[in-house]
């Protein structure tokens, strides 16, 4: 269920706007996570970035803002759907995915953060895992410069 | 870590917020849920109910409404703090839960939908179910009147 066939994964549309996603939250000041919601057509039904810091939101990671932005769809459109993330997600988001039903989840890195990859599986979401550079770059830059609001973003205390 | 002394429970002022924020949803046509978070202290740190309907939003359930209207929190405040809930919390806000590394989730019933309790137990979390027969009442009528959005508050499709 997972591969490293990145050429394929990191060429789909869903997967670059959800990178363009992830920029455009760095451009902001914010954390760098980019989502993509794509129907069974291929078609985006919704894109968000991460708007912890822009709106002081707790809730709104990058997948949360792509359901949100998606708007109100029947259960079946979800069934069909893949969610594009630039990185692994966390147990909130793994739990949007699975309350859904989405189809499959593509990550597009899982060093800086492990998130619920594996309870998708178990709940019968297909997991792809790439291993895209920039993705991992934005994350660095940002827990360099920022790294109470990472902490901040999954629930935990900077290290001592 | 599952109990029925809903005396106790059904008097926590978190509970009963949730409760009037069940009873708020209902008043706008919306889904009756309602959700509390409180800090370790016994301080209300936010409360919200499902906003589906009111705002076309397919992310702000009762408690992912409570956690975005608490604001931007340290992760150390959520560790000590309880989530009441009107009713069993879906996947989506079972993993929100456990993310923050919430302590303890009070849920009003069961009865009329089962999320993740067993999950959020499994991840540590402390989970108390009472019997509230006026959530299930709320519920009852809402899914009466308008079943389609119900279930695509679940993510899922209407019974044929």
């Amino acid at each position: 269920m997972c591969t490293r066939d990145d050429s394929k994964w990191e060429a789909e549309p869903g997967f670059q706007a959800a990178m363009e996603e992830a920029r455009q939250g760095s451009k902001e000041g914010g954390v760098p996570i980019g989502a993509c919601l794509v129907g069974a057509d291929g078609k985006i039904l919704g894109r968000g970035h991460n708007m912890r810091i822009q709106k002081g939101s707790p809730t709104l990671h990058a997948e949360i803002s792509a359901l949100e932005n998606a708007g109100r769809l029947p259960g079946s459109v979800y069934k069909g759907a893949t969610m594009y993330t630039s990185l692994s997600p966390c147990d909130m988001c793994t739990g949007a995915c699975v309350m859904y039903g989405i189809k499959r989840v593509v990550i597009g890195e899982n060093k800086t953060f492990v998130g619920g990859e594996n309870y998708l599986k178990t709940r019968g979401i297909e997991v792809v895992v790439l291993d895209c550079a920039e993705g991992k770059e934005l994350m660095a830059k940002f827990i360099r410069e920022k790294p109470e609001e990472w902490y901040e973003d999954i629930g935990e205390n900077p290290p001592a």
